[in-house]
């Protein structure tokens, strides 16, 4: 297994073809992780479509917010999770090991938030996520009232449907044109720094 | 029942104080469609959110591609029945009367598909669509083959899915957020434009 | 497009030969709408089912009840959207704008009853009957005990289920005859009178 | 346990008081089977229902069709086993080990059809009510063209779906009201006669 | 149909063929029943897994415990239901019916639990054990406090939780190898001894 | 963080007050191992059975079979990842990474097994194994037929859904119990023996 498959089932465009934006936001993620990550590759057959993810991506991950980097990155892993994506679940996964400096954590949330090693506040920041994720149609001010127990604002509640809604469509997208993870990520965050 | 009921359950920004370039897409649909369709209002809560959705939107909606203008928002109108979301359906059910010159077909599309008066070709993408929108962990090459079957190519699949795909962060993006329809969307594209 | 497809996938009788009692009830519904809604022609095809169906439609729906007639619509819309029923969706969508004199409820009403313009003991209500629709297995005591919060009797609760399951029985024929809504219906109750 | 519990949780009238026709047809049934069976104790809480659900009933199990009877008492007690309605799988079971001259038939067929006794005839016919109880929005001529390979006609169709919709009301009610089989049913057709 | 059809799709051991412990398990139920049930045959064509099976049984059927011995037939007959087990719902059935003297109470309980006549507890019991086999990730804190209310300890949660899970797998394998139940079965319990 | 949570929500025994048969399973395992998987703890609070569970474990997965090793735990993998039970995915993920000598199988069987890295075989095996663990009572000759064209014989398809039964089995206990995956396994065949 020398060759490992492509990232996607769709071509993926050579670098040096890439539109000069499109191309910038590759090399940059490159230098930071070490490698690219494969939705980079596999949306790039599309710069549009590329942009206005990660513009989405930008606006709610990089936002101000009552939630933490790591919080949001549950919400990802466990939505994801609920929809059989497995690009995000560990791609994601391996983000939020490493922001939460904990190496199991995203396999819990993954496989069943209810059984994870989280705060009462995050499992109720999880419920509120499925019922968008599976069920948005019921979403309404009782499940507003019980983020607000645990100090939520509404703002707050909008960040977690947002980052929902944004990776339940990442996940569709991932799931239709069968996107990879790369191989890096599986391991990433799992392992002390000082034994790697 | 004088005032109508806000756009969304979150605050809406007076036009005047939104950044230029929202306030100009603003001012540019309502040019246009002669309102401001709610969902302007309430994303403009969040100009980031807002320029990335509608940067996605255009992606899709206005690019080149093996679907019509009417058959992209056939895919919006039953994929968004199908979660439920009020605004969608009544918003994009509007459009695609508009663009089909079709008085019933949105209703038709948007309480089940398979009873609508459309072409088999139409039906495969709605199929496509509709799994992609309720269990895309199961899409899969045979999928993509019944599809070529009516002369969809992969990239015309792409768009199919990616279609649903924003729609259902759309939809449930607007359940949370309680997003309203504008009244006058409700009418549109219903009656000859020579009785109105 | 200048046929428009048959009311059924069933011959339809000629109503010449129908039986008189039948004929009758279809003349004054002519008379009534204006045209003959195609579920009184194609259940003439079968004259028996035809007389019970309307006779059990009118002691449900004449019926002294707690319920007004525009209550009784909006059961009918609601479950027959759950049922992906095109042809009650349709029709009682129009009689449910008319009785409410609201041309913007029936659609709010079939896509998300959480989300229309409807009061706090009209949504109990849909509530109840979204739950007979979908899962009567588990209605008990304590769903008639949230009906009486909102002023419900017993009997009311007894008009709600009744309602909710003969649409069902009438959803679940439409769908399989393939029971086309007249094309008069679409428009009904959309427009003020004035402007027609 | 000497007093039984009542046959519904609303008021069953006296015999006496009740409209000629309907204590007419109460004492019939008597008269046949030994017994009142409690649906009709039940219904007779409201006349006109009564009537229509009776004609209704008449209609489509007393007509001419290419099922048997038996046949047709199959299709009420699978479909009652999906809606988990008590009082018809007790009661239709008996009537079905009856036609069918089989003890063994009616448990069979309400907890699991694909392992009963039956022809693959009828478990097509089965199938298709299954559908029809299900997912009726998606029935279409694949599903006539089904059956069609087993001998049914369009109309045998139409007598499945219509038993299938008919009991589907029935058991909405059934479950709303909680009427209770008669204890006589349970045993009925379950012991040779020579035996009892 | 005078040979029955064989007790599984599987190949059915000769007695004398089998382990002494094996075959003189099926000797000693065949002592007690009168005949031998289909699942001792069936499994015996698996001696190591018939050992297991039974001796998991022995130690929750035969086990200390908070329930009688006819609850936990009642939790083995609602769950099969539930999974559309015909052996196990007509083999259990019968021996719930001898276990209460009550000749009604398997087919309630396997149609629909919520209308059996059984005790406010017994209805708590078995809404835990539909919990654990529909939605066993969901189980929490609050099922186990809601156990509690009705005198049952975290053991006799486990009691409940062990029967449930030991009969998903049995009714999975019974499903799988059309494991038939005995003629027998259908009518032990529902006579009284002195009329049999 | 410094004391773990305990292997399950129920009392561990002391190992010296164990049976000497379960006691000597658990040090045998400890042996192998290098610590002791927390189900043996858990289960050993009940020690028939904890004897019965890996008599039946034993008896599928030690039995000589059409499956290697590593498929009877993707079998495990994929179903227990249904169910959501951490315990199961994450110590069975462990083992199969370690049969299978693949550092990715067990993330991609148990998010989205029609994604993994496996044979077409395997996904029929894996497809099999769904329906037994989530819909058996459906599950006939065509699935049987399925299997044959990849190879497998009857036994085999035992196997298959004998496996996803005992898992489907643990799953249901492991979630209500709330069984702790020890630390240990997550990272278990992820890292290359060298660098470890």
């Amino acid at each position: 297994m020398t060759t490992p498959p492509p990232p996607s089932r769709f071509p993926v465009p050579e670098l040096t073809k890439l539109p000069e934006d499109v191309r910038q936001r590759i090399l940059e993620v490159q230098d930071k992780a070490g490698f690219v990550p494969n939705v980079f590759l596999a949306l790039a057959h599309r710069p549009d479509e590329f942009r206005a993810f990660f513009a989405y991506h930008d606006a709610l991950l990089l936002r101000e917010s009552g939630l933490t980097k790591g919080e949001k990155e549950m919400i990802i892993v466990a939505t994801s999770g609920a929809n059989h994506c497995l690009y995000c679940v560990v791609a994601h996964g391996a983000i939020l090991r490493i922001y939460e400096k904990n190496p199991l954590i995203a396999d819990q949330v993954a496989v069943n938030h209810h059984k994870a090693d989280i705060t009462p506040r995050q499992k109720a920041m999880l419920d509120f996520a499925m019922k968008v994720c599976l069920d948005s149609a019921t979403v309404g001010e009782a499940d507003y009232a019980a983020l607000r127990q645990h100090g939520f604002s509404d703002d707050d509640a909008w960040d977690i449907a947002g980052i929902t809604a944004l990776f339940g469509l990442s996940n569709r997208v991932a799931n239709t044109i069968s996107l990879r993870p790369n191989d890096e990520f599986y391991l990433m965050g799992r392992v002390p720094k000082a034994r790697t």
